[in-house]
């Protein structure tokens, strides 16, 4: 995949995150690509769902468990709006997904609204015993500007 | 909380990891104490659910959001039957738990049915701004056997 894609498949994930704002939840979308084509997308439902572990991260990898067996799985990269909490990256780790490419850094959206919930998704998957690789942040401006619409 | 209370909360952790196996799921149990008093308990639904998310950890957190405000998470202790992973640690860390109990420990149950999936909880949760602690494991052998009941 080149920069372009990677580009291209992250601005995705930011209208995923705006149309997550137009349900009624938090502005953070993420998507799957096997063989250079988009195969799921899924977006925050924390509020729609009344439960604070729908991150859109893990919402893909649920849906993408019932898709996909783990031999797929592990040549699927996955893309996020903003680097994955510790929960996704821990969700994302199991299914074997072997790349992730963020858009927004943790500590960027951190920085902006201020929390203490920040770990870095390189510092967990250093820890495992499989290689995931990790890209980003990649437009994290353009992101940025999701979030300060939304929490600010 | 005294040691003998880690033990009464932990068997009842493996007895709902039983009832997750009656439910046709995998076994693994969670309660989450408040003042001395189980609140809340959960167990494993991947397979009902048909979602690898739904483990029994990240299952009690779902409804401990709903049910509690963070002020009050931070005074409650989860107990679950075995170590919880990287997706769960990441979850209970979210809501601010301050502390976890767990029985068997993820690299017992690993040796156990052979995987690269562990990683040890205390270190994901060294990598945090905040403090979270962590005691285990505590009846192991007894935990183990549920596992290998169930995985062998």
């Amino acid at each position: 995949m080149t920069s372009s894609d990677h580009k291209r498949f992250i601005r995705q994930c930011y209208a995923l995150a705006e149309e997550a704002v137009q349900n009624g939840d938090h502005p953070f979308g993420a998507l799957l690509v096997k063989d250079g084509e988009v195969v799921l997308t899924a977006v925050n439902t924390i509020i729609s769902d009344n439960d604070e572990t729908r991150h859109a991260e893990i919402n893909l990898v649920s849906e993408a468990g019932r898709r996909f067996k783990p031999q797929s799985l592990a040549h699927c990269t996955l893309y996020t709006s903003t680097e994955p909490c510790a929960m996704c990256t821990g969700a994302i780790y199991a299914t074997g997904i072997s790349t992730i490419v963020f858009g927004c850094s943790a500590k960027a959206l951190y920085d902006l609204v201020g929390s203490d919930y920040s770990i870095p998704c390189r510092d967990i998957l250093a820890l495992g015993r499989r290689e995931t690789a990790v890209i980003g942040p990649i437009l994290q401006e353009e992101g940025l500007q999701n979030h300060r619409d939304y929490w600010i």
